[in-house]
């Protein structure tokens, strides 16, 4: 049998000490499955001391992440450490820059300087793989850069955060308001104590970016991705969209227009049986549309230690095997440059829910407004609230909420129809404002 | 750049077209995908003279596929013929004896020939690619071989045959038979003219067995499939699951039991929240099972011209990436014989319908019958046929549909219970029985 793979793992937090668990566990399989051994022969952790409950007996410890980075001893190089700066980022530099491919699940590293090192690993003939920075255990990343070389990509879009889905999935089966469900997802360890991070949007941008460079060339920068997280969805959205056949989910959308590749994460509303609407709780998909064929979807455990771990796994046998892509699917130096999306100039429908006045002319004005703009509805629920009276009528003078759905139309168009209403003074408070995501 | 890759492509059809046509299209973005550009420098094909709308000027015609495949033109050989014998198999033979790599889509070549096949490949070092064999453009079969190695498959299953999701998606759809179903089909080009081989489950129980020995290792072969097709599933099967919070669809699915390895194809009522219930029409889906995390499924276009030819495409830019993976994961000669799984023995729960004779003492007996095989009922519904009289009771001596759900057990213990309800000359007719497949 050839020699074995010498595994150097930096940071053993739950991903890495999930690593090293696999990597004994399935010792004998991973040599058969890859042509030779993977060894874990040097490990480095901010702590030598801590109990992780693993066996690091025949493991050479090495204080620093850096050292163990460039360490003859080992000849690939697993990066869990985390964070976009030092020490994660100068171990994988000194990684690449020592010819040493690098394996890591570190999406903030990528969104900031996945250009640089994709340069830097082209540079030394060094892979760089990253299945596990984007859908946990899904074989996203590789599915763009290797499974789809012949087709030119017209959409890459999912559920790329498992918070915020758990978060939707329980405000619409329990009823209950984002604070109280982002309470109960703390509480279960599905949130982090500060958790705006993931509900505002961020995560799931650093994710898109990677795949949008991946799908399309964009050089990757989450700065270009336009974000709304989702903590202005209420039950009453929820209710609404399952009425109207949809349901909202917080979706990283990149897609090419003919104004270029735009990337942006909002609430969605997605039809009902679309595959990507049925993913509940901390469940991450994809689903990659190209100009040739019809939709795939990836669906899959999007998070925790062993998930992870298993996409980490996956790269580290890459690598036994010799597989080698560049790390976006194509030369670092042809990654375009892409700008922000324009949000104005979007095109798509739209689901708007205002509570309108009930007062004579309400209605008229609204669909004068959108007329206005050329936007055409295809459907639109009155709620009325309060109960009616035996015999008599709906009480007056009580806002009522409607809710309208757009066909396709530019965002500028309903931006502008909406602030005409406002001025109009026939709705009460801010109109709430949801894109809708169709199937192509 | 390096020098490019030299494609000799057998068979000329729809899906060989294809390929053709992706390869001219998307000539500049593979080479930049690849590192090097693909070119197609031969062909062979059964007409020479037939127009297939394609340009192939500057291509060499190659009278003979054997021929072809010992060609010292080219470095890759790209099988389209189909079938399991010859020319697809000698062609296949004689390139990978000559130590070039294999692209196929023909999975009836590798359900038969598939252990003799992968051995050659490695006594020549030659790659042997397959991923439009199983699934269409569903990355299936390098999901399997290499994304995750670090895993210990334990249940493999899907909707791998398009005719038959089609026609069991009509059927509940419309409320329409089987018969009237399959002929729509055939109209809309979607079964062939002798559909059996769709209908029946050997198409499936084929890609299923090349599924199986990619996770689990066991020697291809669909002999050891247990088969049974669709045509006996009724309008009243699909209501009935409806109700109960299922759907019917025809699954494959390999699993590890203590026993060894089952396979397995038959209608299968699976929970309508899964991912797998919402695969509609044509679509293909995979779920994957393992030891260590939950479900991940895989769907999209199981067929089609384009489909198939993107997966094609992938395996080709592959080889020439110079990716080299054993053909099923590991060694051939690692790959474990298998038997054919006792269905007696399969474990899980079960959908009965009977048409139970309206006398005093039906519901006694089944009852009887099921609790002597000790097997416990999850869920019972009993359907009146016919209509009550106003302020009267339902017609009596009309046989009444009685519908079961059980509880997992054995088949052995459905089968006696269900002889033994049979000889008890309670209900008329025989009995339909579905396997539920649960999620984990």
């Amino acid at each position: 049998m050839v020699a074995p793979l010498r595994v150097g793992l930096a940071g053993l937090g739950t991903v890495g000490a999930a690593v090293l668990r696999i990597l004994a566990q399935q010792h004998a399989a991973l040599a058969v499955r890859c042509g030779r051994p993977i060894e874990v022969t040097a490990v480095s952790a901010r702590s030598q001391r801590k109990d992780r409950g693993l066996d690091l007996a025949n493991i050479r410890w090495v204080s620093d992440a850096v050292a163990l980075a460039r360490d003859p001893g080992i000849d690939v190089f697993v990066e869990l450490i985390g964070g976009e700066g030092d020490p994660a980022k100068g171990a994988v530099q000194a990684a690449l820059a020592a010819g040493k491919p690098v394996v890591t699940a570190n999406k903030a590293l990528l969104a900031r300087h996945g250009v640089a090192l994709a340069q830097l690993a082209e540079q030394h003939h060094a892979a760089l793989n990253f299945e596990a920075a984007v859908g946990g255990a899904i074989p996203i990343v590789r599915t763009l850069r290797q499974a789809l070389p012949g087709n030119s990509f017209a959409r890459v879009y999912g559920i790329l955060n498992g918070t915020c889905n758990y978060i939707l999935t329980r405000m619409e089966q329990e009823n209950l308001s984002f604070a109280d469900c982002l309470k109960e997802a703390q509480r279960l360890g599905y949130a982090e104590a500060d958790p705006w991070f993931d509900v505002d949007g961020h995560d799931t941008a650093q994710k898109l970016a990677i795949l949008a460079s991946l799908a399309f060339g964009t050089q990757v920068d989450p700065d270009n991705v336009y974000i709304e997280g989702i903590s202005s969805i209420t039950p009453e959205d929820l209710d609404a969209a399952a009425e109207l056949d949809y349901r909202v989910k917080l979706l990283g959308v990149a897609m090419k227009t003919p104004k270029g590749i735009e990337q942006r994460v909002h609430p969605t509303m997605v039809p009902r049986d679309s595959a990507i609407a049925q993913v509940m709780g901390v469940t991450n998909a994809v689903t990659i549309d190209t100009e040739e064929i019809s939709p795939i979807t990836l669906v899959g455990p999007g998070a925790g230690g062993t998930a992870t771990a298993s996409a980490v796994v996956a790269d580290i046998a890459d690598i036994a095997r010799g597989v080698h892509a560049p790390p976006f699917g194509r030369p670092a130096g042809l990654l375009t440059s892409s700008k922000k999306a324009p949000m104005q100039r979007h095109e798509g429908g739209y689901y708007i829910r205002f509570l309108a006045l009930d007062q004579p002319g309400t209605a008229a004005t609204i669909a004068k407004r959108l007329a206005q703009q050329h936007i055409s509805i295809e459907s639109i629920v009155q709620r009325h609230r309060g109960e009616r009276p035996l015999g008599g009528e709906y009480p007056k003078g009580i806002p009522v909420p409607v809710i309208i759905i757009t066909y396709a139309t530019t965002e500028d168009a309903v931006r502008r129809a909406l602030a005409a209403i406002e001025r109009d003074k026939v709705i009460s408070g801010k109109p709430q404002l949801i894109r809708i995501e169709k199937n192509r």
